[in-house]
């Protein structure tokens, strides 16, 4: 095993505060490691940033198109929203017209990121509901697979037949079998893999357009509707959002809980995935950033590649006290 | 240098999913060390834990008695409080009678960590203020040490009388010279130090009631004062008041901004200090609490203790996901 290594730093002045190290792999359309920081073999859960395969089944099965689904719902189906009015209506609208409800849902109830909504909720002395868990759209893809399927209501067990499909797919895109079982933030499972297998499944997903199968153009579609609607995947200010707007079609990028973070590069051709092994968020944003910059995918003076890439940070007074900077590794 | 070692691992199922790296060291009141972990010679800020150093002036100086500050005024200068209705009075009644309001504090406003306050100010449309600032007991010290000294309003400058004998404290207790300053969050000036000063610093308020020179005789003022009010120095459900009230009079606590912590320890006459090097604050309660269960001064089947040492990991359904544990080197 190899271990990881430094990838993103933390200045204060003139002083290295704090650093992270991660794991990160790229990948070609052949499955092929292109570049790699850390071990390529570790195996972690990607957690969130696996949400377009576990989408995937929702389109390939044909429930998608029974029920009419468009670009909107599979980019929520792929999100990890804010909980924002425009996706809590997006998600409630999807499921009405299944005759569904809030009921129905197993992800539990979430504050959400969005300060608007957040605040109008304390306004109103209202509780969140299941619609503001960033992964509403998420589980009304596979409520919406499983009505298809006709399975019971008990759609996150993982010996359901929407988590057996979605596992399945989730093996055959990464080449691998999966040997952990992680329970989720939204209670669904999630499957473990290695970065390796992980960069070959977004690569995968970066080729699909060269290919005529039906899970290929499953993919097209997902990943397509990501790039079309960069607001839906995240929300204002957010990671995701911004990259995905400052790259400007040249790719999508999904966050994942504990620092995990992909990027789907179809221009080049490429699949990246990354670990920060501390689980520190901010880190992985930043080396993300720093990854799409070096693979000329997003330009380095965009304001929005400067904020991830080279992020000040700011205090209380909107004083500059350090910055974050991508480490050695990154830049060489 | 010695690289730092693993201290806490966060599992998810059967699955390591991140950890955390870290230096920290426990030094006994001679200032040597007793037991260490990654590199005592690492060059950090201690951010807030350096509050009790930062207050020591206010004390020796004669300002603390001259305008009658109790216990509490120097809990809450040594404190990152919660900006809870609590603290935000206390600070407000405490500059009040010394002539002053909020148009005089430099640290900025924040909004406040604890939940009724934040909500009340949304609910009433108000901003935050600088009382509401975690840092702004220890900005009330500044400003009573600088109408004692008769210092110009730019109290936070790292020139400024009331920053220049901070420093020199500072210097004296870790017995280093400071070799960078930050620009802190509340925009004080920090000062770095090894992990073996800041330790031997800790250790010296820790055995401060075993001398009579007037600098200890302030110190265990202070030290008493974050032991008899540990609700002002974080606030409700934070580590460091839980922790002191777990261990119950046996020692203080203090978290710092990029996973710091220090315990000042004068039952058993020791002083710790700890940095998570990726600044991950979870992995900093959690190990400092598991120091603190070694070193015999918290007991392992105390709740606060569990909830810190081996923290479960919950979900939006309150189903338990996981948990962080101790490192094999915070064990063995």
């Amino acid at each position: 095993m190899t271990n990881p290594v430094p990838l993103v730093e933390v200045w204060r002045g003139d002083l290295l505060e704090s650093f992270h190290f991660g794991h990160a792999v790229v990948c070609d359309g052949d499955g092929q490691i292109v570049e790699a920081w850390g071990d390529p073999d570790a195996v972690v859960y990607p957690r969130s940033s696996a949400k377009m395969i576990q989408a995937l089944p929702l389109v390939t099965s044909g429930a998608a198109e029974k029920y009419g689904l468009g670009p909107q719902q599979l980019a929520l189906a792929s999100a990890s929203h804010s909980g924002a009015d425009l996706h809590v209506t997006a998600v409630q609208n999807w499921v009405e017209k299944l005759g569904l409800g809030e009921a129905d849902f197993c992800c539990g109830p979430q504050t959400p990121k969005d300060r608007a909504e957040r605040e109008r909720l304390i306004r109103a002395d209202q509780k969140p509901s299941q619609f503001h868990n960033n992964c509403s759209g998420k589980h009304a893809g596979f409520l919406t697979l499983n009505q298809y399927l006709g399975g019971d209501a008990d759609y996150t067990a993982v010996d359901h037949p929407v988590q057996q499909t979605v596992r399945a797919t989730f093996d055959a895109l990464t080449g691998e079998t999966s040997q952990h079982v992680g329970l989720d933030g939204c209670s669904a499972p999630n499957f473990s893999c290695s970065m390796r297998g992980m960069a070959r499944a977004m690569a995968w997903f970066a080729t699909a357009h060269h290919r005529e199968d039906a899970q290929s153009l499953a993919a097209v579609q997902i990943r397509d509707a990501m790039m079309a609607h960069p607001e839906l995947v995240a929300g204002e200010g957010r990671a995701c959002t911004r990259l995905m707007r400052a790259m400007d079609g040249k790719g999508a990028v999904k966050t994942g809980a504990e620092a995990y973070f992909i990027a789907i590069l179809p221009e080049i051709e490429k699949g990246v995935a990354l670990k920060i092994t501390d689980g520190g968020t901010r880190a992985a944003e930043s080396a993300i950033a720093a990854i799409l910059v070096r693979l000329g995918v997003l330009h380095a003076d965009h304001p929005d590649a400067q904020a991830f890439v080279q992020a000040p940070i700011t205090n209380w007074r909107g004083l500059k006290c350090g910055e974050m900077r991508p480490a050695a590794a990154l830049l060489s």
